[in-house]
């Protein structure tokens, strides 16, 4: 951490950007709250990426729920995997992640087991960083914060890590309200929870955090996209897994030399990018990084981070990743619900069709009356369901066991109109709070020596759109200010009235907090109507008429130069 | 529950309104998901919050942690007091609330102890609902959900039960982000969670839901509202817990006559009843009921709540109370944090002023060269702070006790600026996920005879606000329809567009998710680039130019009747 950052973030407290939490009750770790600034940012951020998933590519967006059943993930692998290696001081009883305290023996000690992590401790001599004593065994810690659902403790319950089951436990009514088609697209932001063992680095590894996620269903055999063309001749830093240094190419060249696995992977990892440099993050300090071999989740076809160059180091933000069949592959798998898509053939094809047929002749005399109701429940079965020869078909609340005797596992040449698939998954998943860290630290100027800040947000993120200030808060001034205030003040378009202190402090506070513009009331707007209007990049300032100024304001924020105006 | 009722919860989940909650899993009682319609209405019902209390109102909005540690609800009372009477039946081992099972006998069972409800049922010979076993003991089961923060179990933390208690544990910072002013309105959105025990009664009783809190600190001596004259005429109906009888007044009346507490109180439940009706919630079936003085927490001036009368009675929707000085009081005393406002006089006054002195002689020999920095710790302390003749002062980092030899506490007659108060807090609380509910079943009418469905939204909380069909897809009229889809459709405005079935079918579909207005681009458009809009709610049509469809759309949203295009 720089002294940059730790102005930053002291000026984000002092301004209402972020506070740590429960402050008055000593705070607690890896916690913050966003003030009124800090909220505002944010959900502007958050407004710009649903213009471009919900608005530009038309996906549908939903909210599911934080807390959520055991089963959920269990199927997912949290339960089984989403785990830190901890350690306690034998001494003073501090716990840490057992794999920090190797990391300048390692390149990636997160890869290293309990075992091989304890032998590291011997071997390099190391102790509690914050006593001395000596480091007690290694333990897996998961990290979903843990609880239970109803009354006694039958229910376990977890907090989501992640916003992104939500939307493939929510697949069969996502689909049926896509009308059954793909491509589906589907977007969630909300809160996500880790219970982190130890953490710091402020607002980059949180316990509670925000998340806007991107699921995309696709055909498995169609990873194109229909914008592609619009975007294949923009460029990209690329860090490639193969050469692991950064290259500037189009999205074009990388899917051609196979860089990037395939089109629609490639078209939102440029998403990403226009997301990102649209809040304000600097081309020069983004850069696309590919997952290692063995980075790699095994599902995945392929994997990108977005990382930004923050004091922290390049940092990840954004994940762009190809996950294959996985997700909705081990929900069917747990649920027992088929999560598969229905695709048309053109024109219906002759194909070998392996099933379960009802023996008619057999089930008359042993079911009598239910005989037919237990052959279409029999026909209903598929092949997989057979178990070591035997099938159980449930009819009228009964569940029946069924040997040979009763079905026959067939193969016959029919026409089929379609196949069953499992969607494949395209997921640009981002870390809300990085992202809104980066776009701060990206947009913080100071300079030291005249002791003055500007925040040079992008318009469209900055959480004050406008200054509205009486030269004097007298003689009628503070009135026509007051008036202009509530004209332009919308809860999208915030305006924030300042009357006290001399114009330059007022400009200064505003500078420090990221507002692009201000609007000053002086004694010539009494008698002509007009207001100054000051630019906080270039400090020009212009005269415009008092009535326009929600509409040049208005135009400003659709990306109107100041100069133009 | 009505047919009705199930009708609209059948209709919300096959339309994607709602979903319950991980229903591929069996689903969980009290859990439902936000589908892609219900998010979009949802999240239009907070922006309407939001342009009433940020915009109107100029109010700050935050977003603060959901995982707090037990300090935070030890002090808010939820710890101890947030239960519900729980007993299980001895047989089924099902568990049910115990005073809902005796409600037929009472008016106010949960008002009756664990020892009083037991007897009940045993006088009543109330059994288990669900097997007719003997119910077993009756205890309180706390309804907050538990978690440990960090590893061990060294910290209890607990999911909020409402997003109220982010406000008030940030009370420092939001009144210095206000520059130490008040009033100070600060506004909430997010989950709260409560336990219960068996929920049912779909969306009105969640174990996860949605809150829009509003918090406004005032001074205690001051519950005027500067915009009270603008509505003091406006009329409501209110149900007094005098006489119990709903009664239609003006707010100036209710206030005059001493019926609602103040006028700050009353032009914030005004403000409700304008926000309600302004979501489609019908007049006639709003109302405003005071709790009874038994139901008032001891500490509130005053409380009323918005009732809606919905399939399940009138229920209550939104809370606005006088809480006093109860909260910060709370948190003040449970976190040794001075929570006030300095209130300054308009002149200074004469007043008597108890103070610690420090008695500078005795302090000389004692402390050598800290004796100053001693005798600045005294006198920074107050009265309070003396325990038993003794204080503790901090110097240096070392505490250090001191008796009467160093200290005196006396009474000054001094020029006083102002003086210390801890500001009233005006609480409207809205439940989000009823008000979304009733919203829907105001909405809802159905045509059983013709089958047809019709959910008159309010067109600005309609999730779709414009379905886009071509007659028929093809000739080019589905190239046209999809082009000005793309014109009209945003994250904000969002478009629809349908060319299958019937335009009859089509129409349908959309009046039953409440499209306020539909599109056709039929073989007329082709030549004269002109298209039909339809008007949901009269099924009236006319033909306007295809391209002035975005900016018509805009004012119809704006309130520009139908009937004017």
């Amino acid at each position: 951490m720089s002294d940059d950052n730790q102005d930053l973030m002291a000026l984000c407290k002092r301004r209402g950007y972020i506070w740590p939490s429960f402050e008055i009750y000593g705070g607690v770790a890896g916690m913050y709250d966003y003030g009124p600034l800090g909220f505002s940012l944010r959900n502007n951020i958050v407004e710009v990426w649903r213009s471009i998933y919900k608005g530009r590519e038309g996906f549908v967006e939903i909210d599911s729920d934080t807390v959520n059943p055991r089963e959920v993930f269990k199927a997912s692998g949290h339960v089984d995997e989403f785990a830190d290696t901890i350690t306690y001081c034998t001494k003073c009883n501090a716990p840490f992640r057992a794999d920090h305290l190797v990391k300048e023996f390692y390149d990636n000690p997160d890869v290293l087991s309990p075992k091989q992590l304890e032998e590291a401790f011997v071997k390099h001599g190391v102790k509690c960083p914050e006593c001395g004593g000596d480091l007690g065994p290694v333990d897996e810690f998961n990290l979903m914060f843990r609880t239970n659902i109803g009354p006694g403790s039958a229910r376990i319950g977890y907090l989501r890590p992640e916003t992104a089951q939500g939307i493939f436990v929510n697949f069969p009514n996502l689909y049926r309200y896509n009308r059954e088609k793909l491509p589906l697209g589907v977007i969630q932001t909300g809160r996500s929870y880790r219970n982190e063992i130890a953490p710091r680095q402020g607002m980059i590894r949180l316990r509670e955090f925000n998340q806007m996620e991107v699921e995309l269903f696709v055909d498995p055999e169609d990873k194109d996209w229909e914008r592609f063309p619009d975007i294949e001749n923009e460029t990209i830093t690329l860090v490639p897994n193969t050469t692991c240094e950064p290259v500037e190419m189009t999205i074009k060249e990388a899917v051609d030399k196979g860089i990037i696995a395939n089109r629609v992977l490639a078209y939102f990892v440029n998403t990403t990018k226009q997301f990102l440099l649209s809040l304000g993050i600097k081309k020069e300090k983004l850069r696309f990084r590919q997952h290692l071999q063995d980075e790699m989740a095994h599902y995945a076809a392929d994997c990108w981070d977005a990382e930004v160059l923050l004091s922290y180091g390049w940092t990840e933000i954004t994940g762009i990743a190809d996950r294959g069949s996985w997700d909705l592959t081990r929900h069917a798998q747990f649920s027992g619900t088929e999560l598969k898509h229905f695709k048309k053939f053109d024109e219906p094809r002759e194909a070998d069709v392996t099933k379960v047929r009802a023996k008619h002749k057999t089930l008359g005399p042993r079911f009598k009356g239910q005989a037919r109701a237990v052959a279409e429940a029999i026909e209903a079965k598929s092949p997989e369901d057979v178990k070591d020869g035997k099938l159980t078909v449930t009819v009228d609340g009964q569940d029946i066991e069924l040997d040979g005797e009763a079905f026959e596992v067939v193969t016959v040449r029919e026409k089929v109109t379609g196949e069953r698939v499992v969607p494949h998954v395209i997921e640009p998943s981002h870390g809300l709070d990085r992202i809104f860290y980066s776009v701060l630290e990206h947009a913080y100027e100071r300079d030291a020596e005249k002791d003055y800040t500007v925040m040079h947000l992008a318009p469209i993120v900055a959480p004050i759109k406008v200054g509205v200030f009486p030269l004097m808060e007298k003689d009628g001034l503070d009135d026509m200010a007051k008036a202009l205030y509530e004209k332009v003040h919308t809860h999208r378009v915030e305006a924030y009235y300042d009357g006290s202190g001399t114009i330059g402090k007022r400009y200064a506070r505003m500078d420090e907090v990221g507002t692009p513009w201000c609007i000053t009331v002086d004694y010539d707007s009494l008698k002509d109507g007009t207001v100054t209007i000051r630019d906080r990049d270039s400090t020009e300032q212009k005269r415009i008429r008092a009535d326009d100024a929600p509409r040049i304001v208005d135009e400003l924020l659709a990306g109107k130069p100041f100069a133009d105006l």
